[in-house]
């Protein structure tokens, strides 16, 4: 069973809702040995942060992660690290006009036929507030990877598209993508970007996104067929973040169009070193990393929540309609970034423990 | 772990290599009392099995599968379920040509990288034939979920596009996709499709498949956030399956294009029943089934073995080439649609089964 | 893999050290619309306590509960509950003289053995003060298992044996264990156990002792052969409390002085109930329980942390002695009443979810 | 869950019922590159093979293993091993006798009750016949162990006492146990035991048996704190064989009696040497292995099936009488030795894993 628990060995567990007094994560099977300090977690919680931009919720919270157990004197200690980040924008705000409508898009009503219960503050549990667990948890699993793996291991992602507007995959820039509010990899579509969300925006209405994520410096070996294989346990990763709707691996989606001369890479070999001509597959070989980049990315809808008016049902059955006051967050996948990135690593790191566990000497 | 299981509470061992003596699997957590015949699960097994047209692998296997336990009297006793498949078509052919050559496209060479040693004989337990078990597997799913949630619970998949070429899924006919050897929905594409597969055949290529699988009739309820979400954990059975690069759920990565208007399924109620007026969350929301058909899709990539010749290594590193004799299988995808139907059926069931424990009274 | 994580279905992870800011548990997997309180897990807190005689440890904590999640409007909601417990009483003692000192009976060498790192402030994670959120995970689960099963359902646990010491089993009386400083369920024996017992103090030594728990109400069919028996689960959650070092069901291993006779126990029927005419089993066959009390017991270690002198070596290898200063703890066992109950409790809530998914309809 | 699977790196699945076609297991993170064979596999076989002395059953199976895959050109390949073992010995008894009886000290009636099915044909899934899948993986285990840590490593099982015969352990002799038909390691005691348990045999009744286990040469370290201890899985893996009803580490329960400065051993070092004045922890020290040999002993209760008649019911839930017809098996505790070794085999290789993937660099 694993509810509220990700991974095999590497596991963390996270807890809380958006409006109780705090959200947070243990996190299970840590290397010992590793140094990590709440300041280095507090980096990728801040990519993730809210407020940070026009283009995102304008929820106020400072993120702020603490660590409560796991490290000492500076350096994990095998044990679960257990970290917590309190709620602090959570204002009695008057929940009254939603706490009996089911916001079409959000998990409302199925949340209330499965448990005949929920917490309608904020989305409660479905909030995607929980993420920020995912990237403190995230944090930790990049930070043992780059201990063990080495400088090497990189793993970056990107909005690749953003509602109907592209970019251009091939300008890919790592600089690039901490440079604007959207994490978009090439330059020369930041201003168009721009330009179409803030008329998304004001139009009351949102968009959705589709992020690409990059791990360089992956070994060869990881992933654990048949049935934890590396690409299976990152689509399950992805599509648990909230809004996501479609994984692919490499060519994904777009493998069906292709023949079987343009999908498989050709290898070559010289002086001794592997090379593979192209990477179609995204580095996952029968669920196995290959050594090639690992290429994945995901599709977030738009944002459920809305200015324009939708039509639902309330508690009792009733036909009503609800939008939403004041600011809206027009695309909610631009803060997905740091979350699949977060993921990425995680499975990669258990992976990686998996691997040696069963295949080394 | 699961290296080779799949599933939490109704859960499947696989076991086996393509050219060893038989391959099979252990089900477990099968609830009791349920009848269950041979006779029952070979009819899926039909489905899947090899050459039975001229567009799919010309392996003879009859994939006669026998039960070793766990059905008494004609009715499962709640113990686990053991099944065996015998490989009979497994005639030495020379392998002596591929022992030591990695095919582009296959996983040779991270099964070598991963372990040290593999099974060079017909892919070994990278082989597609490991899905036979999950075929078998999930017959026991369906015929449980028949039983305990009655006969409105139907579970059909189809090729929704072959190659580069598409159909009309509004002509989606449950009973066409029977009759033609794509499992095609849509009579009025079957003989375009025809054409075009014996030429990526002729030509000797191959081409790759999106499969749809919809499920009707399935309660509200099923899935448990925020790590065995229910669309999460369809994703991660449906990347498991060979070849598999991309998994969709509803509108999938389709979802990024959309204005969050056309997005979100708006709710009316009338006379005590609920409605959504559109599906495009594919009937999950937050992770929980809402009632509504659960749609999933996935793309199956082009078969990588093909008659024209590939570039690629052997063990040594040296660069060589590699290309297939005789007939070949010029889409790989069509016969994945059983295996998708399977591996739907026992998710359903597993969290049908996890539900019940959690949330009934 | 379940390094912190106890329980498939009822899980709860516990996280924390002795000396840390705080320790806490994550339950996940607890059925919604149950009523919790504070109030009601603290009341099995201050079983535990620290402190409450002076036949144990003095340290001073008031070990008070706070729940973070999962609960809302005073009702479990099925998301997971989040529990922490500051630490109080972490003065700065003088850990200097022992923190490079392995104390022999304790997991100080074999922690630094594996980890080769370790908290060494009063034991770090493997004091026993992680025990107190089992206590608090257990209060949860025994309240479920009341919500859902009834009043009838009842679980006791009581010292019968204080090292040389054993008391009248026959005499066994709920009301006497709450009254007495040593959970003893016979009352005739408390005089002379509390003498016993300030003499091993005053002698500077300590002592073990045998607990046993009693379980009435439980419904037959819980457990789940072969590698989820109930017993099987009850010895593991049982072995795992600190300083446990045998577990019995029933006769244990006393059984094996029994005959067939003497030990399998003959079943009776009379106008439509069944009766055993003994419960040599301790309510448990073939990993089932079968509707009789359910009758566990386990031996706690003498205390390791004595004011007598002990020889050991130091990180360095080097021979060394070490004592405890002040008051010590003459009996560990006494605390570990309130320990096995709560995790007694949880096994049974866990088997009773699994078994209500697998055999109900 | 693990209804059927032992395990969590290296698991085995097990699955069969006493008088159907076959039983087996499928043994899954058994690393690669082990040199393994049938014939290693028999020899551990053969020992708890059924029909070797008058002392335990009569039932006639020869329990020759075949392995069906996961070993190719005689190596372990990194995936699943599966075993099968046909059964032999089922000629059709007249099961009418007994096939609505519940046998007092079986599972009938609880595997009744909680399936509402149950195979009476031998006791069906609760039939000691499983054993057979555990030795055959524990045979694997064994090897593993061997290979990767060396021929140090050594576990040996004995009965230490039968019924109420004990012998001297410290007369223990690995020879001396393969030599008489008791698994007993004190040559002196030999005779009056085969005196002892023939009067019993004659008789009509049985007893009960106590097995010692012993592993020398386990590394440092293995165990994972708090609920994956090392203790705690084996009194787990111990307590899930048929008719186990107690479990004890080191002292086990007799450490309740002992005194503080009796118990925890005192450790000395010398020349850069670590050494344990005593061994009463069993070599376990919060949970983790401390390199001292790991002693653990295990109860068997007396055979539940005599020639005297003993009360029950049946289905109906009628008073009836039950016997066991023709020649009885005295003490199923003399075949528990190879079973308790296996089970102890596995354990130690699954936390080798463990502790591999977590700890090793």
């Amino acid at each position: 069973m694993s509810f509220n628990t990700f991974g095999k060995f590497f596991r963390f567990t996270t807890w809380g809702e958006s409006h109780g007094p705090a959200i947070g994560c243990v996190v299970d099977g840590c290397p010992p040995n590793i140094p990590i300090s709440e300041k280095e977690i507090q980096i990728d919680m801040d990519k993730r942060r809210p407020g940070q931009s026009k283009f995102t919720t304008q929820r106020k919270e400072s993120d702020k992660v603490t660590i409560l157990s796991g490290v000492f004197e500076g350096k994990t200690t095998g044990t679960p690290i257990s970290m917590i980040i309190y709620n602090e924008d959570k204002r009695s705000r008057d929940y009254e006009t939603i706490k009996d409508k089911f916001r079409p898009g959000h998990a409302d009503y199925t949340y209330f036929k499965k448990y005949g219960i929920r917490d309608y503050r904020g989305g409660g549990r479905q909030s995607a507030r929980e993420t920020a667990s995912r990237v403190a948890a995230g944090a930790i699993a990049k930070k043992v990877l780059k201990e063990i793996i080495g400088k090497k291991l990189n793993i970056v992602g990107a909005v690749v598209q953003l509602g109907v507007m592209g970019c251009d995959r091939d300008k890919w820039s790592d600089l690039e993508i901490r440079k604007n509010p959207f994490f978009c990899p090439d330059k020369s579509s930041v201003k168009t970007w721009e330009k179409y969300l803030l008329n998304v925006r004001k139009s009351g209405s949102s968009c959705g996104a589709v992020i690409e994520l990059r791990a360089k410096g992956v070994p060869i070996g990881l992933g654990a067929p048949i049935y934890s294989k590396l690409d299976a346990d990152i689509a399950s990763a992805l599509m648990s973040i909230n809004a996501v709707k479609g994984v692919n691996i490499g060519e994904g989606m777009n493998a069906a169009y292709l023949s079987g001369e343009e999908n498989s890479d050709e290898i070559r070999g010289k002086s001794g070193k592997i090379k593979f001509k192209t990477n179609k597959a995204g580095g996952i070989l029968g669920g196995i990393s290959s050594g090639q980049d690992i290429i994945a990315s995901f599709a977030v809808k738009p944002t459920s929540s809305i200015l324009n008016s939708r039509e639902t049902i309330n508690k009792k059955g009733e036909n009503t309609k609800i939008s939403v006051k004041g600011r809206h967050d027009p695309c909610v996948g631009i803060r997905a970034v740091p979350i699949g990135e977060a993921m990425l690593a995680c499975v990669l790191l258990d992976h990686y423990l998996m691997n040696k566990a069963q295949c080394s000497n």
